[in-house]
């Protein structure tokens, strides 16, 4: 079911363009071909064809540095941050995140009784705190394309995000989210492959890529805390489901799975570069977009007098989604927009969406 | 990859028998037939069409009773059980549990930090503590097939345990992890359907059933308690994959389940008895077998004066593995025996595993 809504679902992708014969003609051989072994399962970190694959993957792709070994397949971003806040973070601990930020890691860490640091954004990304000895535990990050304002970290400020980790003793959580739609020129390196002597734990999701329903992702988990994880997930949920797990290596093994992404990256691209024409065209010197390298939303700023938040609310009676900043901020003010999802949306939806906005900012 | 063991593992039901050809249809099917919906995913509980069929097996089957509002689906009882920690008990909480028990719920509730207070286990399953005013958050028990011994619990203790852990404010986890395989009669009504003023969370397993990398189970949550689950589900993990979730629905929904399970059934009585033969044959005296009613595994008593630990040691030399009952003991003594897996074993195995324990028990 695609949502009832004219336009601007953010996080999500363009369930209709999915390869969905493909995806069940490659469910078919896995399972006509699968041995008991398949039904047996195994080790908490996951099928190894698959984090063999990714690591290489990882490497060619994110410049991530990592044996199989260190690779842990997850449900998705939720489930790692979930599995690091367990393992890394005690009730009271200083946890540092982006301000405004992924409001469903501010939830996670708020339910473990974190202290939130809240990160300033600018247009260089998330911005480390001047004070020293805070020694949080964990500082969550998006460097890739800031959640969600879309920013880009420079490597200016991931070199000394870096430092500033290392010097605190701080466990950095670097959220990949949706970098596989970089719309041109090479993403920079990840922070996890910039400093080996920092602690950092890099994540990503296939939902984004995929489908959301398919909850799959993957965590790199530092050598050193490979036994707490292994311990953690043994626990409390075995493993990931196997099949699922053997689906996906052969999906990717296969070519399809960059075939894929080069094919949305050029949507995504052609969606992105519709929607900035229909705002300059409407919406001219009212709306104005960030510049976002990557993904499947951008946010629009307000540049005249109105509550951004009383805009999408209009905007929700005509069908039309987007999200106030304002939820995502915990402790700062930061100017009004909001963010627009444009990965799920078609050009006719786009031009439509636009048009319904340009009825109420003026 | 069946295990190398001759013999004895416990808690693995026979792979070679899964009917894997229909499980491979029914998955082909599925995903032919998939709509974006399918991609889209949803509830954090789950797929409702399983939940609703879920809701209808378990009347029949346990005369639990519950809407399919309070049906969660779960990777497994492991995962019902982090959910209902996570929810139900703070550091310093009290938590009942059966000693000897079930050595994963142990170590997620000290990982919670929960004091554990040990249930003794007799004839008729796990004893009320004498003590009042304990006000343990959490009491979970295995009544259907006591894990590790096999007892079942009877029906007067059952209403026992009910009112001791409705006058204490006690919720019960009631892990029904391998009632399916009763051998006769029918099985005691579960705790869940005897006392509307209890709170029970009833929770049980496709890994044992179907196979163990499936990740797949159920939880039936109290309705007060639907709100916070949901919550926390949705935070976590969001929810279970979805298409498994589909092709798990038509295995149940075209009669695939219910068949497996005869089946089942007969092949895991024909091995208990078979075992219990040989172990009358080769051992008779020296070993005396739980009179298990269901499962997979019962339990050897030693009626010699070796030590189990042992005899387990030696055995496992031999690639004969029985599991002493001293690893599922936390504060008490209990007399020597080992768990003895037979699900996984067929004739020629248990018969040539009773011979390897016959030449160290006398």
């Amino acid at each position: 079911m695609q949502p009832r809504t004219v336009a601007f679902r953010v996080n999500l992708s363009a369930l209709d363009l999915f390869p969905i014969d493909l995806w069940t003609r490659t469910t078919a051989q896995q399972w006509r071909r699968a041995s008991a072994s398949l039904l047996l399962g195994g080790e908490p970190f996951g099928y190894l064809p698959l984090r063999t694959l990714l690591s290489s993957y990882l490497r060619t792709s994110r410049s991530v540095v990592c044996d199989p070994e260190q690779i842990l397949i997850t449900s998705g971003i939720q489930e790692a941050l979930d599995l690091s806040t367990r393992i890394l973070v005690d009730a009271g601990d200083r946890v540092l995140m982006e301000d405004p930020g992924y409001q469903i890691a501010y939830a996670g860490f708020k339910a473990a009784g974190a202290r939130i640091v809240p990160l300033s954004i600018d247009d260089e990304g998330a911005v480390p705190p001047i004070k020293t000895g805070l020694r949080a535990r964990l500082m969550y990050i998006t460097p890739g394309h800031q959640f969600p304002t879309g920013a880009t970290m420079s490597f200016r400020r991931r070199t000394q995000i870096l430092r500033y980790a290392r010097r605190e003793g701080t466990c950095i959580f670097e959220d990949d989210y949706d970098s596989e739609f970089r719309f041109e020129g090479s993403p920079l390196p990840a922070l996890q492959s910039l400093d080996p002597k920092a602690q950092v734990i890099f994540a990503g999701s296939f939902n984004k890529t995929l489908f959301p329903s398919l909850r799959m992702g993957y965590m790199v988990v530092p050598p050193e805390l490979v036994g707490a994880f292994r311990m953690c997930k043994s626990i409390h949920s075995r493993h990931h489901p196997w099949g699922d797990q053997a689906v996906l290596h052969a999906f990717i093994d296969e070519g399809h799975y960059v075939r894929h992404l080069r094919k949305m990256r050029k949507v995504y691209s052609d969606r992105l570069q519709l929607l900035a024409d229909e705002v300059q065209k409407h919406l001219g010197g009212a709306l104005e977009l960030s510049p976002v390298e990557a993904g499947m939303q951008t946010v629009g700023w307000l540049r005249t007098a109105q509550s951004a938040d009383e805009i999408a609310a209009l905007a929700l009676e005509e069908n039309v989604d987007v999200i106030p900043l304002s939820r995502y901020c915990y402790k700062r003010q930061v100017p009004p927009g909001f963010q627009i999802g444009f990965g799920a949306v078609d050009g006719k939806s786009i031009a439509r969406g636009v048009q319904i906005l340009a009825q109420m900012i003026s």
